[in-house]
């Protein structure tokens, strides 16, 4: 029974003038010595009336302080029995597994799939957040519609009908947290509509693939050669997913005959072409061949992202859906949106404004002289490899002699220099003879770092 | 077989100093004829020496156009039969079914749930945001850890254990775009553990509950009485969702008693208490109740949001997570970041610069001023109506006269109020007997609209 602070042999450290006074001082004080375990649980407290004579502060404060414990669970107030540390053990958090880190970063990056960070227009990006949030209605703040906020929607149907020739309206684009939301929200609808498979192609991104088995669905690979991935064997599967315009990784378009072959299994079979258009911006000798989704809006789904215009971290994609599965796929997103307004708002000015325009052209130039350098110094340093794929997009193939991949790659990692080999990249169901080559990602370095990375590059190759 | 454009009668509308110039002109030019149907299927088009003839320019570009729709799919280019439009009717897209809109949009409305969106802190929040952009590593605006930013979680750890009591360190923090999407994370995370059920209240929200069903997951309900949720029914569910700190929408808090036993029933049966903590930030009458997380890290997870404190359209919510589920959580998450960077780094700044508390401090005064003049307004109206619950919060619980909820919500609907009755909130199996109540979110409406809304309120009221 103790009846005075002291008895308690706890040593509160109270501090007179803390930020929420006294009250919160003592019960911070208390509420930690109760967790700690220096006030073991059962222990009888003195009375209110008595610490209030200990600690020289008033017998309210010290009540006030008790009630809020008790009504925390800490403490318990029994008619009778007086206040006690309440009869509970309380076990501190177990240790965190240590997180699998690599022991250290490579010096260099060419891993293919991020922009150049160092180049995001962080100035102009929050001139554009600035006017954007100036000119938001108050309401663009609170729970919105699903698809997204109907600024966006409506500044892309205009940008991608006229970078991409996308055939599209404001209504019937979905905005994502980037090209894997997309993927989860489609997958989940594929699955709802009954359909067991979703056939991808030969090479890709086995984290897609993965979010796909995730949703039920198998994926099947398709066979890929010179014109590209080959839709000849598509039957009942529920979708295809495709990079027609500068397949990923290797670097080709789809040939015209595949896409219009592509396009009529669809309308045959009543199938979905899921058409993954990553880097559609940038082609650097010529216009870019326009989306597939032109050749039947109402059969292929348009999937766009700003993670390599602007940078991954926005966490932005979009979806040109055929009218017809809107419905679904707000059911699938979840009914809700999903991402931040203002980001939505300022990428709505960004384009609207023609800064993104700007932003595109400037990003075209860095990374067609980056090519042109790599092309260069692979062609002058290591004749027997070539730079393959038509001359577009942040990543280049490059074909090695057979045998050579997993060698060059081992060097590379032993130079701290981080690619991927084209296995890295393969289905493993794919048929496709294997080939020997890397995946450079060009457009990952900043510009500081991009000779060091090349020059590291070479210096790996046979 | 034409042979001169003149015989095609179409008529291009080309702009020879365009944006892209002549070719991109040309091509937009024919891609529409084509799409439009102005240019049949199967249609041949002139040669493209002929057509440089007609039109007065360079004949490559000609060859070129056609060459762009040739790998388009919309032309197609076989030896000896030249060059057609691709054999395949474009169908236009199919008409958008007409979006549910209601007929007239509320002049006012006290639905709960959202806080005051013009008194969003926007010349802070950009000061802000240009402080975080200025000092973000440029790797912060890649792919990202998939818990979220780590300025974030540490400034969140922080903030949680000096205002709610919760008991966290920032790697057990993941960060969601919002509750909806955290409950939607350990739905899928407590389904995988092979979770049949989870446990509600019997008043809530319908959308929380749709969310663990469409995870697979059946959500019965407690009892509720005066002293808040009663946990004594609780069994082999796989977690129980809670609103400890302030019932939504009742209003109570959680008797100390029962935060004991919902954590005891934990600890014995392995469950989880899921701790939505909505509005921890708004108590005025005293020092919030500490979070019941803090009783066992354990076993509890906390759930936080930026909804009420900021606005829900910022998308951004926390989860304090037992250590021991951090991987499952990250792996439901889908091992990438959903939450857009910008908006994370900003909110740490805010955080941690004090803006945060600065903000939650006026809302709070706001607030209380609107509680006060709702309960002096209902006390001097309609002195048979009762206002319930603690004073906390966005809401008010109205009590009204048994056997009124229905006419006063109609009452309301007429005269432009939008609000909820209790009716709307209570879970279709709630054994409870069913009160008559208006749920009134006096935070809505903008300080120019509250008095407003809170006298077309005092007119529906018995």
């Amino acid at each position: 029974m103790a009846e005075s602070w002291a008895t308690l042999g706890v040593d509160l450290h109270l501090e007179p003038v803390g930020a929420g006074g006294l009250r919160r001082g003592l019960t911070d004080a208390l509420r930690d010595a109760v967790r700690s375990g220096r006030l073991a649980p059962g222990t009888r407290l003195p009375s209110s009336r008595s610490l209030a004579g200990d600690l020289g502060i008033a017998r309210n404060t010290v009540a006030e302080a008790y009630a809020d414990l008790v009504a925390e669970g800490w403490l318990t107030a029994r008619q009778g029995s007086g206040t006690r540390v309440a009869d509970r053990v309380v076990a501190p958090p177990a240790a965190v597994a240590p997180s699998r880190r690599r022991p250290g970063e490579p010096v260099h990056s060419l891993v293919p799939g991020t922009p150049d960070l160092a180049s995001f227009p962080r100035a102009e990006w929050l001139r554009a957040a600035r006017r954007a949030l100036a000119a938001a209605p108050f309401d663009a703040l609170g729970y919105g519609d699903p698809r997204g906020r109907p600024e966006l929607r409506a500044a892309l149907a205009g940008y991608l009908a006229r970078a991409r020739g996308v055939r599209t309206r404001p209504d019937s684009i979905v905005i994502t947290a980037g090209f894997s939301h997309a993927l989860r929200i489609l997958g989940a609808l594929l699955r709802a509509r009954g359909a067991r498979s979703v056939a991808v192609e030969s090479y890709g991104l086995d984290v897609h693939w993965e979010l796909l088995r995730g949703a039920g669905l198998a994926t099947p690979a398709l066979p890929y050669d010179g014109l590209g991935t080959d839709p000849g064997p598509l039957d009942a599967e529920g979708a295809v997913l495709l990079t027609p315009a500068h397949q990923f990784p290797m670097g080709t378009p789809l040939h015209p005959d595949r896409r219009a072959a592509v396009v009529d299994w669809a309308r045959r079979t009543g199938g979905l072409v899921l058409e993954d258009d990553y880097d559609g911006e940038f082609r650097y000798d010529r216009q870019p061949v326009g989306a597939l989704q032109g050749l039947d809006p109402d059969r292929v789904v348009y999937l766009g992202t700003a993670s390599k215009s602007l940078a991954p971290g926005l966490r932005l994609g979009w979806m040109a859906l055929p009218p017809s599965l809107l419905e679904e796929a707000v059911a699938a997103k979840g009914h809700i949106d999903t991402c931040g307004v203002l980001d939505q708002l300022t990428l709505a000015e960004f384009l609207t404004s023609g800064a993104y325009d700007r932003h595109v052209r400037s990003a075209r130039l860095r990374y067609r002289r980056r090519r042109d350098a790599l092309a260069a110094a692979v062609a002058e340093r290591s004749p027997e490899v070539r730079v393959t794929g038509i001359a577009a997009g942040l990543h280049a193939l490059l074909r090695l002699p057979p045998g050579t991949e997993q060698s060059v790659v081992q060097a590379a990692t032993w130079q701290g220099l981080a690619l991927h080999g084209l296995t890295f990249l393969r289905h493993p169901q794919a048929t496709t003879d294997p080939l020997d080559a890397l995946v450079v990602g060009y457009g990952t370095p900043s510009d500081s770092a991009w000779a060091g990375a090349l020059e590291a590059l070479t210096r790996v190759l046979p």
